[in-house]
């Protein structure tokens, strides 16, 4: 048994794209469908109503892209969106909170677990809440980091500016005594090397973009979901969708994508009901 | 003759509360009501043809509101959508831009102006050609500062990271021997003390917000619309609106304006038809 529909990836804008490189890298037989919602970019200030809404309207439109499973690149609308749409779709659905949050567990020695992310995923709670669910032992720490996204939007990922104001936002998890640290928004891993030397070598350091491509292989595996191996010499088709600036878009994904893309299209994602 | 109706001013967020201050401090018998479209922020990013269509929706929402004049306190949404929406309507509209750079010429000694700005606006080339449609031999040259904004509401505004970062962004500015620079980003009168050591004392810099209001008091002046004085003691009944984060729209409004706010409203901005 396989299928070889694609799989559709969302995320509020680029950094999903590191979830969707991961899938590239991990299940390379699977097409992918990705959108970015970068006329809305980003979710990480805004509330949950209004994410909810987006999330229903992006779903809405990947299924009319025939996808065999919807992957949520996106931590916020991970946090505030997956637990409420996977009731209300018939479609296997996974976010990036819940492989991070496992990860996580599964990987400290002390119980005590940090987690940066934007301001909507660290108010969510719902890495909390998902650590503690598993193990309610655990001792987590959340620090918001606001200017993280925009400074990996600017290049500037090996910049004193960028290590000055990654001591400020971890000064608290140092001192807390994490042994853990999970990655919680999708444009962090790009700063690993930056936030790994920050936090020490007795950090781990856990990136939910792997971890993700990790469950949803494990999950199409056992749903009998799995494409058919893709002839020596081809790759899959994956197709790329944003509701605003094609251009700029593919830039970023070529800098970050194991190949060049081209022809993204731009839809206008409010005609999508929710 | 006098026309008691609110002014309608609007933002793609907080920025335009800079705007909203200078009208209240400048006219202060004149309501106004303001539209922050905090679900979509920022504007700096996106396309033109997505400015125009969020810029449609807006004034949409804001004739429903009775408005006499609209103030587009958005540099982004100015430089983009101001020259077709206003052959659209039927209200007198102005924005931020043009009053910015006719102060900026009248101030100017050398013929040399500088503008900072989000992408948007720099790559819209919007100042350069009003300036050179009022006087075509001035020098004009542009930057785009994208961390500025991001830094604000961080809260960084007397910050040795700011200052790092604002060295950064002018250093080219500097060299090409300005003598005036535009603000063009109603954050950035937030920065005025910070960007103007960084320019040194003979730079003089503009506030496209101070000016905005200026227009307006002259433009509602000459088409008999200014308001009746308000009785001592009494302040206008201004209106607040936002697409998402009411609370938090207040928390930062509060810290900007000359007396707090309420009951700031979130509307579904998408169910405005352009």
């Amino acid at each position: 048994m396989s299928d070889n529909r694609p799989i559709g990836v969302f995320d509020s804008g680029v950094g999903g794209l590191t979830v969707a490189r991961e899938i590239m890298r991990q299940i390379p037989d699977e097409s992918i469908v990705y959108f970015g919602d970068t006329a809305r970019v980003p979710y990480g200030t805004k509330s949950q109503a209004t994410i909810l809404r987006f999330v229903r309207q992006i779903i809405h439109f990947l299924k009319t892209q025939d996808v065999k499973a919807i992957v949520i690149a996106c931590n916020t609308a991970s946090a505030y969106a997956l637990d409420i749409v996977e009731r209300e779709i018939d479609l296997p659905i996974i976010g990036v909170v819940k492989p991070g949050a496992r990860t996580a567990v599964e990987t400290t020695k002390n119980g005590r677990i940090g987690v940066i992310a934007t301001d909507a995923t660290i108010n969510s709670g719902m890495y909390t809440r998902y650590i503690q669910s598993i193990s309610p032992d655990m001792a987590v720490f959340g620090r918001a980091c606001p200017l993280f996204v925009p400074l990996v939007e600017e290049g500037m990922l090996h910049d004193f500016v960028t290590e000055e104001i990654a001591n400020r936002y971890l000064a608290d998890l140092k001192s807390q005594n994490i042994d853990t640290l999970i990655l919680g928004c999708t444009h962090y891993p790009l700063l690993r090397s930056l936030i790994g030397k920050c936090m020490g070598p007795k950090v781990q350091l856990v990136n939910p973009a792997y971890e993700t491509a990790v469950s949803l292989r494990r999950m199409l595996g056992e749903k009998d979901l799995l494409a058919d191996p893709i002839p020596a010499g081809k790759t899959p088709q994956h197709r790329f969708f944003v509701s605003d600036g094609a251009e700029k878009f593919e830039i970023f994904a070529n800098s970050i994508l194991p190949y060049d893309i081209r022809r993204t299209r731009v839809i206008d994602i409010e005609g999508y009901e929710e």
